[in-house]
C-alpha cells in the first residue's frame, strides 16, 4: 500500500497579490519550463534553517549560500542583525512530490528570504533565475528560453536574469520577447532593487 | 527469524467520537483508496518533532511544512506562542508496517496538529486530502475518486478537497456523490473552519 | 576472523517470577511462533531512549509510539510527570543476534515501560501481542495461531490480543484453546489492567 | 596506496597480572576459537560511551546492554551513582583490523566495565563467554568447545559460561576438561563473584 | 520534472578588483584547466564551518586542515584569537553544479580564510595551487601546466605554486611562461606574503 | 569537470628539525613502503577531535584509542588534566588524496598527540610503527621489512617497532640493518621515552 501516485503536473500562475516571503523562480525540464514558488516562513526559534520540497544537494547548497550572503549583509538589507538567533527559518518549494535541483533558484531563494526577513513584498509580476554566490554575484544558468516561455504563459511580465545569459535572449520568439521586460543583473543588489516593492509595508519589527 | 509478516490490510472506519489530536486523511493506492488516521500527541518537552508510521521523505517534508505554517501563525490559530519551547510533538500514522508517502496528507497533518495544540476536536464525519504549502495554501492531489469511495465506505459524510480538483468530481459515481458533502478549499483556514468543532471543549491551557 | 556464528535458537519459557520492567511478547516467523522478552531499564539521565536487540525500523517506531503515549499520559499511569527529564530509558529485546521487526510488539513494549516506570510488576503467566497507536489503541496483528501455540508451549496461561483478531481464535486447536484464557482488547488501558499486578510493590520513588 | 595489509593473526595469551579494566573473552570463528581482551578506559568527561575495535552492530548493542545494566545497578556494584555524568568511557577490543561481532562478549564487556569503574581487578586465569540482557541475565552462546580449547591453549584455567550451555561440555575432550574449572552462570552477579578479585585494591576514588 | 540541466561551463576571468574574502585557485580536469574562485563569508555565530559548492571529501578535509592551521596560528595571522567563538564561517566554491575535489585548493582556501578574517585584500592578479598541511606546509599538486594555461587565459599574471613542482615549469610553453611571474613556496607564510596586499584596508573589527 | 587527478606519489624525507606535534610513521603498501607524517594541531576549543587525510575506519578507531589512552594518563604524561575541555584537537595525515588505513599508525598518532599536548619535540631521526591498545600496549604489525627500507631511504636512523615483530628483523638486508638502530617496545611508555627529546622546550602553557 503506497499512498504516492504520480506527482500532479500543473503550470504555475502569477500570484494574485504581491507576496511577503514568497518569490517566483523559473524551472527548466526536459519537457519545457515552468514557474515555481519559493516560500519562506520564519518564527521565533534559534536560527535553524529547514529546506523542504524534494530539493537536491546542489539546490540545498544554493539555499545555504543565499542564506549566508544575507547573514553577512543583514544590516544593509534592512534585516535585524541578530535574526539568526531569534528565528527559525523554513524554505519550502511547493509541489512537494516533484524532485527539484540545480543552482539556478539561488537568487529566487535569496529574494524570498530578504522579503520575509525585511517584511518587504515581492512584486507579483516578476520572475527570476540565476545562481547566487557567497558574495551576492549572479552567475549564468541554462534554459533561459524555456523558462521565459513558461513565465510568459503564467502571466509574468518581468524577467530578471543573469547578465552572462544576454546572448540567449535572441533565442526567444520575438512575439514573446516584445511582451516582456528583461532585466539583466550581475549582483543580488540589482535583483532586490527590481523585485521588491519600494516602500516597506510596515516596520521590520514582528 | 524475522517477526514481521505481511502488513495486515484493514479498511478504515469513521471514528466513533469527535477526536482531539487526530484527523482522518485519504490514501490512494494502486489497488484503490483507504482512509487513514493521523494522530498527534504532545507532552512537556523542548520542541522536538517526531514522525512515525513508515513515512516516506515527501510525507515527512509535508509534515514539516504543516508544522512551520502552524508555528508562524500560532497566535491566530489559538495556540500558545511558545508551544515549540514547551512541548515535544509526535505525529504518527497507524498501521505502522504499511509504507506511506506523498504530499496529499498535508492538510490532514496540519488539522491534527492544530486540534492537538488548540484542544479543539475534529468532527468525526469529516475526511480530507490536499497538499499544504508554507503559506497554508492547498494544492491539488491525485486519486480523488478512489479516495472518495473509500471515505464513503468508511461512513464519512463530508470530504474536504482542493479547489483545483473540482474537475475530478464528475468522475465519482452519482450515487456516492449524492450521499456526501464536498467542500472545496484553497487555504488551510477553510479546512480548519469546516473540520474543527466550533466551541473549544475547554481552555487552551494544559 | 568473525566472532558471530549463527544465532542460537531457543524457545522462550515463562518467567519464574513476576517481573518489574519486563513483559512477554509473541513473535511470528516463517517457521512458527516464539515468545520474546521485552526488557526495560531506566537510570538517572536526561530522557534519552535507547533501543537494542537488532530491531527493524517498524519495531523502533512502534517503541517510540508506545513511549509517546506514556509521556502524554504519565500522570494517569502513575508515573512521575517529569520522568523524561530525570531518566534515560533503555528497551532491549534479548537474543541480540536475532533480527526482529514489525509493529506487533507495541503493547508489550508499552507494558514493560509502564511496569518499569511505575514500579508495578507484570504477571508472569501473561503474554500479549498487538500494535499500539499514539492514542493507546490496539490494532490487529498477524500470526495469532502460531503465537498462541508458542505461548502455550512456554507455559503461559493468559493471552492478551487485539479485539479485531477475534476471528482468528477459531484457527487455534481446541485442545490448546481450552487451556488458555484469551483477553481481547482495543486499548492499552485494558492491557495494563490485565497484565500488571494490582497493588504497587513499593512507592514510585527510586 | 593503501596502508592496510591483512590483519596479523596471533593467538591470545593469559595476562601476566590481574588487570583493572580488562577482561578476557572467548571468540569463535570458522577456523577455531581464540581469546580476546576487552579493554575499558575512563577519564573525566560527560558520560560519552565510545566503542572501537571494528565491532559489528550486535556487539555494539551488547555493549550498550551491559552498560545500561551497570548504570541501573551502580550502587550495588560499588560504583559511583553519578559516574555517567563525570566520566567518558571507552571500550576497545584490540587487534583493531579484525572484524568482531555477536552477542557472546556481553558478560566480558560488563565485567571489564565493572572492573574499571569499581577499581577491582579481574583474575588473570579466568576467561568467559555469554550474552547479557538488560536484567543481567546470561544467555547461551555458540562454539563453547572451540572457545574452551583456545582458552586452554592460552593458559587460562577457569571458564565462566552460560548455564544453558552445560549440554555442550561433553563435546570438549576430557584431557582438556580435566585441566579446567567450569563455572556455569545465569546472572552477571555470579560472573562478577567469580571473575573479580575479592578485596578492593584501593578506594573507588580516582 | 527535474530542474537541473547540464552545468554551464564558463572560463574564469581575473577579478576586476582586489577582493576581501575571495581568492583564485586553479583546477585541473580531463579537458584542461580552469580558474576557480574560493569565497569565504563570516557573520556573527558560534564557530560553525559550512562548506558548499559540490565539494568532495578530500577537498572538504583540505578545508578543515586550512581552517585548523589558521585557528592554531590566529594571533600571528592578525586574526582575533576567539573568532571561532564569535563567527560562523562559510566557504563556497561557485558554479555550484560542478563537482570539485582534490587537495590542491588547500592554500587557496587558507588564503581566502585569512583574507576574510583579517580583513586584508587578495591581489586580483594572483592565482595559486597547492595542498596545505596542518603545519602550513605546501605539498606538490598535479596538472601545473594546464592550470597555468588557464590562469594565463583568465588574465592572471602571478602563479603561486609548490616548490616541489618546480620540475614541471619546463612543460609550460615559453611564450606563456615569459608573461607570468612564478612564485614557488613551501609554506603558507610565503603564500600569504605574496597573495595579500600589504596594508590593512581597515582595522580587524567588523 | 572533476578537479581531482591521480594522487601525486612522493617518497617521504626525514624532517629537517625536531618537530613539536608531528611524528613519522611507516606505511606498507602493495608496491612497497613509505614514511608518513602524522600532524597534530590544537587550539582553544571544547575537546572536539578531528581526523583528516582520507583515513579508513580502522585508522580512525586507532586514533581514538590513542586519544583515550592519553586522556586516561594525562597527568603522568605531563599534559594538563583538563586539556579535553579547553582545546579542540586535529590529527591530519598529509597527502590528503591518498587513502590510508590500518592500526599500525597507532603509536605514531599517540606520539604526535603527546608531543603537541606536552610541548615536547619528537626526534627527527626516529620513525615508528605499531598498533596501540587502550592500555598503551603495542601490538605487532605487518610489513616491517618494507617499512624499514623506506625509512632508511628517507634518512631515518632509528626504528621503534613492536617486540612481537622481532622475528621479522632477519628479513631485512644486513646492509640496511647495520645502519639502523632498532628499538623493540611493548608499551607506549617505551615509545615516548625513545621518541621524545628529553628536556621540555618550554612550559606546557600556550
Ligand atoms: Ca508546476
Ligand atoms: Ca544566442
Ligand atoms: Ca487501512
Ligand atoms: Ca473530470
Ligand atoms: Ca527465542
Ligand atoms: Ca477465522
Ligand atoms: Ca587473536
Ligand atoms: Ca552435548
Ligand atoms: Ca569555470
Ligand atoms: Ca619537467
Ligand atoms: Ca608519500
Ligand atoms: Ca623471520
Amino acid at each position: 500500500e503506497e499512498l504516492l501516485g504520480k506527482p500532479i503536473f500543473r503550470y504555475g500562475q502569477m500570484e494574485k497579490e504581491n507576496q511577503i516571503g514568497a518569490a517566483t523562480g523559473l524551472a527548466y525540464t526536459t519537457v519545457g519550463g515552468d514557474t515555481l514558488s519559493i516560500e519562506v516562513s520564519h518564527y521565533p526559534g534559534k536560527g535553524k534553517l529547514t529546506l523542504t520540497g524534494k530539493l537536491g544537494d546542489v539546490m540545498r547548497e544554493s539555499a545555504q549560500a543565499a542564506f549566508s550572503y544575507i547573514r553577512s549583509r543583514a544590516e544593509e538589507l534592512g534585516i535585524q542583525q541578530d535574526f539568526h538567533e531569534k528565528y527559525d527559518i523554513h524554505i519550502h518549494v511547493p509541489e512537494g512530490a516533484t524532485p527539484k535541483d540545480g543552482p539556478s533558484a539561488g537568487i529566487t531563494m535569496a529574494t524570498a528570504l530578504v522579503s520575509a526577513l525585511s517584511n518587504r513584498a515581492v512584486k507579483k509580476e516578476v520572475a527570476m533565475t540565476g545562481e547566487i554566490t557567497l558574495r551576492g554575484r549572479v552567475l549564468p544558468i541554462g534554459g533561459l528560453k524555456e523558462k521565459t516561455l513558461s513565465a510568459h504563459r503564467a502571466g509574468i511580465t518581468t524577467i530578471i536574469f543573469p547578465e552572462d545569459n544576454k546572448k540567449d535572449l535572441d533565442d526567444i520568439p520575438e512575439s514573446v520577447r516584445n511582451e516582456l521586460t528583461f532585466i539583466p543583473v550581475n549582483h543580488l543588489d540589482q535583483v532586490l532593487k527590481h523585485a521588491l516593492v519600494e516602500e516597506k509595508n510596515e516596520s521590520n519589527k514582528r
